[in-house]
This record gives C-alpha cells, structure tokens and sequence, in this order.
C-alpha cells in the first residue's frame, strides 16, 4: 500500500502517516522522498500484510493526496494506477533528470591517458555540454585483458572534470568498494564534480551489489538493462535499488544479446523506451554504443549509432550514454564504437531537432489520449 | 560482374554489352532495368565465371557509365562499392517507392465483411492516403483459423479502392495461384486499382513462390524479413526475388521472434533500417502493428506503435504498414494490434512531423560524411 | 470429438458412426485410418459444432471404444486424454516407424554424383541398413549456391536404392510439383524403393506446401521443426498436414537457431523428444548433423554427432537422420558435418547400446508412473 | 606458456622452474596445483610477455614432462595442444570430481525447515548417497520474495550433514563475507561435512565474487553457466576462478534463455557436455531441475528431469545437480519442478543404467580416434 502525500508536505505529515500505520500489526512504514526540480513528493510505502489494512484513516489524514494499494510488482519504481500525474525524475548536482529535458553524456568508455580524458572534457565544455561517462572499472569478459585503470584515474579525473565544469560523471562500478573510494576521491577534489554510479549489465542481477548501492544516497544510479534477461527482470532487479532506500535510478536501455540483431553488435531494444515508461517512474536513458557496436553509415552519413540515437529520442528518452574517443583507433575498450571528438557538436545538433520533433509531436495530441508530459 | 549504363541509356548500349559479352566464354548477361520516378537505368549483370573477364572493353563502350566486379553477396540488390549514388526505387500506378517520399499503407490486416473494407477506403480517401493494406490470403499458425477470405473477396475490396481513389492494395500471397487470381480480378475490375504482392515473414524462405514472384513483372513486391532468422539470411531471400528479374522490392522489418522483446509482440528491429539502406538498394519499410502487438501507451498519450513508427521514420524508413480496423475488438485476425480508424489523421500528423525531423537531421549534415540523399 | 474404434474393427462400424452423426447438423465427420505394424486403428473425427453433440450415442455403438472432446489444439496429432494407450506409428514399404524400434537414416545430405551415391548405398547394404537419406531438391540461403540435382537424378538413385535393398528414402521436397516427379521416377524404377517425403525447416510454415503433402497418401512424411519458432507452432505445422488426411508424419527435431549454441551450427533442442512424444503421438526424430554441423570430438574419441545422437535415443528418439558421405571434404553441402562411411559400423554399434540402454530403464520402471511402452 | 610437470613431481622441480622462469623480464611464474584422485599435476603458468622465451631451458629441467605455448583463451581452464593426457579432476573430502564416476547431487533448493532438511539427508543415507545441495542464500527475481534463510540455517544444515554421512554440500554463494560464515559455521560443527562453492548463474560474469573464490582455496566450486550468455563468455569467467588460483572447479550447464526453449522454463544447453569437455579440463555436472523446470512425464513413465539427466550422463557429465523436496507443493522456492523423495532410488538407478551405458560406449571404440578415458 503506498501512502501518497501533498507535493512540499511537511514532516508531520509524514508523522501522522507513520502513527497511523503503528496501529496495524506487522506492518511497517517506509517513507520515501523523492527531491524532483520543482517540488519535492514524498510518499510512505506500507510493508507487510496489508491486505486487511483500511485506506480510510490514512485517506482523512490532512496533506494525504491518494492511497493506492499495489500490487508486488515494482512496488516503489512502478508507475501504479492512480499514479499518472506523479512527476518522475531527481535533481543531482545542477542537473536535472527528469522527462522535460535531454542529458547527453558523451565520454569514454575507459579512462586510458590524462591526455585523452583532457581532451574529451575540454571538447564537452567548448559545446556547452555537462555531464559525461567515464569508465575507470571495467569488467572485462576475458581476465586476461585490459580491466580500467580503477582508483589511481579518480583523481585526475575528476580534477579534469572540476577545471571543465563538467557537473556529473557516469561511472560504473563492480564492487561497493569503488563507491567508497569514488565518495573519497571526489572528497580530496573538493567535490569538483559529481558521480552517477553505473550498474552494468553484466551485474544487473548481481543484488548484493544493486542493495548496497540501494543502501547509499550520495550518488544517482544508472542502471543498465541485463542483457540476456527480460525486460520484467531487468525492472525487478532497479526494483532491488529502489526498495533499499535510493530512488534516484535512470533506465538504460543497451541493447540485449541475440544473433537475430547482426551485424549490430547487440540488438537494439529502444522500442522499449515507452514500455519503460509505462510500467515505472524511471527516466530511461538509451545507450547506443554497446548497442550498435560500429561505426558504419548509411548513404544518408549519419552513423547507425545517430539513428539510434534518435530512435531513443523520438520516443521519449531523456538520457544519452555515448562513447567518444580522440583516437578511436587507438581506445584500450570498444573504439570501434566510439564516435570522433569532431563529431560532438554534430551530434547535439541532431539531438536537439529530433528532440524537438518528439516535443512536437507530444504537443499536436497525435495519441489516443490527452498527454500530461510538457516537454 | 555489374555493367552499369548511363541513366536512360538508348537500348542500343545494351545490345553492345551484349554483343561484347558474347565473347567470353560461360559468361550468361542478363540486363535490369529499374524505372525509377525520374530516370530508368540499367545494369547488365555478368553471370558465370568472370573471374578472367576484363572490365576495359566494356568500360570502352559510350555510354557505359562504370563497371564493378561485385562479390557474390547480395548480386542484385545490393548497394555496391560505386554505387553510392545509384539512386533505389521505383513507381508503380502513379505511386512512387523510393528514399524521397513516405507511403503509409494503412488498412486491414485481414479482410473481413464489406462493410469494414468500404469503412477504411473510405477514412483513407478522407485523409488523402491512397495506399492500403488487405489481407485476403491469411496463413494462421492454427490451421483451424480463419485463414482469410480469399478471392472470393477480391472484387469487392477492388471495387471499393477503385471507388476512393486507391492506388496500390498490398496483399499478401502464399501460393503462385493467388497471383493468378488477383491478376484477373484486378482485370475483371478494369484495374480499378494496383496491388504490391507481400511475402510474409512464414514464407521468407519458401524459395519457390519468391521465384515465382521475381518471374512475373505485374507487380512490385513487399518482402517482410524472416522472424526467426538473421537479416543477412533475410537479404539472400530477396536477392532470390531479384535474381529471377523483378528488382521492384520494398525491404519490411517487422520484429524478430525473441522473449527479450516482451511485453511487445516480437522484438522490434528498426534499428536495422540504416543497415538495410546501407547494404542494398531497396527502399525500407516497417510494420509496427506486428512488431509491437498491443495497443499500449506511455504517459505522454502516443501508442507504442506510433512511437515505433517514429523509430522507423527518424532512421530513414520510407514506408509503412499499419493494421488499422473500423471495430478492433472485433477483428477476425490480430485486432489488440489495429488502430482506430479515429487514430489515423493523428497517425498522418504525427508521420509527417517525424519525416521532417529526419529530413532536417539530413540536411543539416549532421553526419560523419556528406548526404546524398534529398528527401 | 474423437470416436476411436476398437483396433482392425471392420468398415460397418464406421459407416454407423457416420450415420449416427449425420444427425447432427454442421457436424463433419471425418474418418482417420492409422494402419499400425501389429493392426490398424480408426478414428472418427467429428468436426465443427460439437459442444452440443452428446457422446452417449456414440459409445453405444458396438465397436467403438471411446469417445473422447479434444480441444482445438492439436486435434488430430495430439495425445489427448484418454489416447494415452494409443499405438502411434505406421509401416510404409516393409519398415516399421514406430517407438518399438529405431531407424537409422544415414545418407547424402545432398545427392552430388553416381558414384558417391553408389558408395553410400553399399554401405548400408553392408550394415544391413535399409533407410536412407538422400537430397535432391536443396534449398538455399544464397540463390547462388548448388540447389541440387532436381528431378535428373532421381532414376539413378532409386535404381541404385533398389540394387541394395534400400527400402525408404527420405528426400525434401519445397514444391508440390517434386511429389509428381518422385511419384514418376519411382514408378519408372519398377518402384525399385520407397520414398519418405521431407519437409525442410524453411518450409515448416510454408502452409499451401504442408497441405498438399497431407492431401497426397502414397508417401509418409518426415516433418522437421521449424528452426526460428517455437515447438508448439511447428506442431500445430504438422496438423495442417494431419487435418487434411495424412497422419503418417514423423516428427523431426534438427536443433532451433539462436547464438547461444555455439560452437555448434545451431542449439540442440533433443531435450523436446519427451514433449514432443507427450503432447502428440507422433515418433520422433533426431537429425545431429544439422544441430551440430561440424566433426569435432570431445577425449573420449566420440564425435559431438554420436553424442547428440545418443541424447535423442536415451530419451525415446526412435528414428535417426544423418549425414554422411564418402568424401566430406569434397561435399557440394554441408560437407563439414558428414560422417565418413567408415564411422557407419561404428554408429549402428552405438545407437544399439544406447537404445539397449533406454528398453533398461524403461523396463526398470525409473519412472514415476507405469510405463506402458514396450520396447 | 605453461610447463608441465611430472606427475607427483618433488617441490625442487617447482623451484627449478621458478629459477629458470626469473631469467626472463616481466615474466611472473605462477603455480597450479591440481591435486587428482590418483596423483598430484603441478603446472607453471608463465604470465606476461612469453612470446621471445625459449621452451628449451625449461624442457632439459628434469621432471619436467612439456612446455607448452598456449593462446591467451582459457589460458589455465583450457585443454590445450599437447594435454589430451592430462587428468582433469580433483578430490574433495574424501569425494573424487573427476570424469572416472558420477557423482550425485540431489537436494534442496532452498533450505527451508529443519525437517526438510533432515528428511532429505535421510534419504541420501538410505540410498548411499554422500553429497547434495542445500540453499542457504537465495537470489531471488524479485525482491520481495524469499531470500533464503541464510547464515541462520547453517549450523543445523551442517549437522544434519554430518550425522547422515554426507560429505560435500554444495551451496550458492552470492556474497564474499557468506564464505566466511560458510567457513565458520563448518569449524563450529567440527567440520561435519565439506561445502562445494556454487555461482548461480545470475553471477556469472560478477567478476568481482569470481576473483574472490578464485582466491580462497578451502573449497571446490561449481560453476553455473550464464543463462543468456555464450558457453565462450562463461568459460572465460571460469578463468577469472581459475587465474586467482583456485583449480577446483565443476562446470555446470543448467540451460539457457530462449522462448524456443518452450514449454521447459529454459532450453536444455546439454550437447555443450562435450564440447567443454573438449575445450577445458573441468569436469561437468548438469542440472536438470533449472533446465526444465516443470514435472512432466511423456508415456513411457520417466519424467522430463530424468530424461534430461540422461541426455547429461550419456555424453560423458559426471556429475548431476537435482532438485528434491519432501513435499514439493510446499517448497518455498522452484516447487513445481521438485522431484519427490520417493524417486530418489529409482533415480539412482536410472543414472547407474545409463552412465553404465556410456562406458560401454565408450569401450567399445565407437568414435572416430581411440578413447583414453577410463571411465
């Protein structure tokens, strides 16, 4: 049963909530606050057997906006009936993530040279941009190759990061440790910057490590699609962040593995954007590096990794993770699939008029019903 | 080995190609012909072992314009090296298939009473739209189906697109006979309209009725990719088609079969547009109706399946094909899929703005390499 | 509704079952002959509108075992309620298909030359194998590639079949058209063998196909799963062949594609022989070759083809196909999977222990129910 | 580059090697122990940049049998050129992994109540069966569901272990600091029984809990392989064990993510037995109860499980994971496709039949090269 309250409710609220639910044995409250850019909406998750619990005292509480009682499935990322209004979306550092506007976070796949993460940020910053990916942990399928430059790249990455005003760094991590020692580089820097902490695919299902994450509030997740479980899996498993206390989780769509997608290197499955939006709350991000794989172009020049990219867009996507290198040909991870430094200004051309054909289309009504997203 | 003539070359610089071919010894020429909107050229394809062939003689030849050897792969329709500029497409009854214009071919997936087929003719004519979809031959995994009303309904479904001003019908065919029957009761309708025969996804690789399809040039072909099968397998069937002379095919992606596309239908490929358009030189288009499956939409008011065509459109896919039904709940075939007739103005509107972002997106260069596809 | 008839019951009882349901209006009664190896078993299918034709009239009718309401799937292949005592299988040409015994089908994936056909043939002899496989019609990815020798050869092979006491040959067929030319040569060859019609896995949905199989009686047919859907629809593939009169199918599993089978061609699906021997009472065969596609051996000297083979056998399998031939480097299709003539001994040794083995632990009673298959 | 050396080989051979290996520049030599039933395999693995260092100062070091140059894949696991004879396998409290006997692992899947527990083991004691699974820590989908009753069950798993005979249990591990509980819970019961380290399949490329069980050396491992990965990547993650030192390692195929898998909850993957038996050195086990999921049987008695269980042991597993429950309607975890108590002799003699079967196979010679496992 989630107890919905009052946009800016106060906290006693919440207390009346919570001396309520006291009531009803075996039942336990978890508040849950979710800090959006314009006003902050908390609501109170009741746990345990509620079946037999009345909506009616919580309903006549002053402040208290709905009372819906859920199903199990995705109980606190789900988008449930009576929740079509609720706004989605954090803000974390200066930048918001939400559905009213687009984060490109362009970067590299791994940290290689101070050289190259200088470069990549002096190029983020020359196009106004704020925000990048950064890969210091990478886990790797054969052991025996190159694994990150780990905790020794932070510093100066983040550093590198401050001098640019870059705002958020997307950076994976494998194990809770990295956490600590991302929380304590980024410390030493003076908080130059922040770090949204990155879910791969290959531990999407790794829950010790998604409720550790689930567990700390300091740093936003982006959770990245497993990539040969189901989609419901792949919720259930954010679902696992979530219900340890972070809600601050943007989906991302990566791609899943079937040959049936050659000669991409993954099959895309950015027509699960709207799906994602449908069932959850999550802004969703589209990852279309891994995804695509390769840097071929139709005759029309716009790289399959551009297509795909607004193919994400044009269906409501809020969040781009994409690699970028100086020298693809020279990248330590996945140059084949990273774009040119060159190319950045034209890819947030074509961000900004396919985002505005999406914005346009949502305006014209073109659905079956009114819409309630201002984009 | 492919002679390429110059755009509306006389017929005099084939019979030299001709004649020169003559000399080679196993060597078997066969010309194509592509009438395209604005021009009609030609390619005499050197079949047999031209492995020792030189390509002077007939590079001497005026107005010859290049000559390639080509690999084995995708002989007739690919996109070869030195065929950038080609230009791929063709007309047929008035309508034009190629790179620059979108047909939305919106109809009935399986014709069912007069009623519903005047109904749609009639909303289609209201919108302008003068392409549509009628499923008469249906095959159904279930032989205990309905399996389509069959030529019994041709003249009626003829009649009725005669009469609101439709062009091209597009109709799936599982037999050779059914080709038969659709000639003559398109005569028997004084031709009242056109119609691009569809092989469907269960018939990709049924190699005898895709020769029996190139065989005859009446009509144009819809081609929908394999649902379990790769894409490049997919191209090998066209090339089939192509290969016995009809190059008039319009490349479909319709979803591959795979649980990781849940909760929609099949697993949406679109991403393979620009891949398609990359390796050949047929014109592409999507089918989100099967592809997605259900009438789901996220928040902002737009159905998964508008949102997919959008994917389709944003990467360059200049054709689509939409179940749409007057009463879906009471379709005979796949109605959770099939828009509203009320849906389909919305549908044309929303088409429209798309295809000017992806005309905008190429205009503006915002490739890795200059376009050279107006649109 | 099912009527069966006691096994061998004469044409009288039919004939007052379809008096009985004459009186029973939409209802079509349609009779099923299975001629067994030990006797014959007659079904009467009652078809259309049967929710309210009571059984009791029927089942006072001397001769009739059992009336059974089936559900729509499956309606003639299944094993429903109440059949699980049901002998499947059929004789044609002196050889028995059924789960009593195990045939072994080894031959040329493709028919390349007289010679090679010769060789194989003796081989058998040889083995005192009287089954064969033998490809005349091959279908293709590429339209390029060697489609087989067609109608040319089918006189040499039968004659040569007929020489060494080859009974059944079992050769695909992707056109109506194939059946007459095999029907013609056979009968030309003084019908020197018999033949055991084959319908590829690119055919498994090829609908019109399946039904002219299923209209023609003089052949049985040997049914391969489709490689890109799922067991159930190639079930329901069959049934289209069953529905429309010919119920002598053999049921062939060939492994399903996906990536996560290699390094084999395709994923190994014999984990289905017990489904497919539960949800229908059709035999089952395994074809390795195709679902392995390739020679190599694990140290214990087996080739991964006697290992899959011994899968299929040890969970009921009771027909093998499989390729070999006397030169596989040399093969114009698939050479890399063909066993060599010498390995022929040595397979027809290890498909006898491991059936010996599956008759042990059936006649143990391992199970948890009863067995009731005598082997 | 590895350098084998002579079986049961005195630890001055090893300090030849290192002296020998410390010639060269950044090589790192690392031993690896493989402590078989029969003798004791020590190998040097030289790592770094091995390609300028001779084999010849290592192969005239007495005691030393090989030296082999090996590609980067699989570099420890892998059964490379020259190491057909090497003896894969090692013992385990008193229990032999090894490709000369099966052993069976029949349990609980989720430890659920002490007189489950007591019940099962039992039922091994009865049957002479000395290992099993017990669930202690439960990854479970969704996050509301239950989670295993952890640390808490351990001390009376144990000694109802030790008190019934039983000598390794194997058990899922999802956490580091759970083999540390693991480890102390086993001293605390005076080292009852033994405990093999399982990674479920959801942790398959949780690289991080890999290297950590790489690092311990106290217990085996059983490996589970990535459901929607290939076998290559789960070998590769294997390494990841293997190259942190620890050699002990079984590996278990359990099925794959397919929808063609249907209507088993996965597709059997058990044809991959020899092709890891061919790739590596490690054992293989195979878990039928994940792999199939449901209880069903087809007419001859045995139920799918069984079945599939066969099709592991008749191509060389030697080892079977499998679930049991006293009352499966009542598990708490995968009830449906729980095998009864009652079934447990009749499985132990269905897998004395069959792997009974397999040697004979095997003796016989029936493949392609002489066998040299003894079995």
């Amino acid at each position: 049963m989630i107890v919905m309250l009052e946009p800016d409710s106060p906290q006693s609220v919440v207390a009346a909530v919570l001396q309520v639910a006291s009531q009803y044995k075996g039942v336990t409250p978890r508040p849950h606050v979710m800090e959006g850019s314009e006003y902050t909406v908390t609501e109170v998750y009741l746990l345990g057997p509620t079946a037999q619990v009345p909506t009616e005292p919580f309903e006549q509480i002053p402040g208290v906006r709905q009372v819906v009682r859920v199903s199990q499935k995705y109980r606190v990322i789900g988008r449930h009936k009576g929740q079509k209004m609720a706004t989605t979306g954090f803000e974390y550092n200066g930048v918001t993530f939400d559905e009213r506007s687009v984060q490109l976070f362009a970067g590299l796949c791994a940290v290689d040279t101070r050289e190259n993460v200088e470069s990549m940020m002096a190029a983020l910053e020359r196009c106004g941009i704020r925000t990048t990916r950064m890969g210091a942990y990478k886990p790797r399928t054969n052991p025996y190759e190159f694994q990150g430059l780990g905790a020794a790249c932070l510093p100066w990455v983040f550093e590198s990061a401050g001098k640019h005003g870059i705002k958020v760094v997307a950076m994976e991590v494998t194990h809770p440790r990295h956490i600590d020692e991302i929380r304590d580089a980024l410390e030493r820097s003076g908080n130059a910057t922040g770090v949204m902490l990155q879910v791969g695919t290959r531990n999407a299902q790794n829950f010790e490590l998604l409720k550790q994450i689930g567990q700390q509030r300091d740093f936003p997740v982006l959770f990245k699609r497993g990539m040969g479980i189901t989609l419901e899996e792949s919720l259930n498993a954010c679902e696992y962040i979530a219900s340890e206390g972070n809600p601050k989780i943007v989906f991302c769509l990566r791609g899943v593995k079937t040959h049936l997608g050659d000669p991409h290197r993954n099959m895309v499955d950015f027509a699960h954007v709207p799906v994602v939006r449908r069932l959850t709350r999550m802004p969703v991000c589209v990852d279309p590096s891994h995804a695509i794989g390769r840097a071929d172009a139709p005759p029309d020049g716009l790289p399959d990794i551009f297509h795909s990219i607004g193919q994400g867009l044009i269906a409501g996507a809020s969040m781009v993770l994409v690699d970028f290198h100086p020298h693809p040909e020279a990248a330590l991870c996945d140059g084949p699939q990273a774009l040119r430094l060159e190319q950045l200004a034209a890819l947030q051309r074509y961000t900004h008029i396919v985002r505005e054909a999406y914005v346009a289309v949502v305006k014209n009504g073109d659905g079956s019903a009114p819409t309630e997203v201002a984009a």
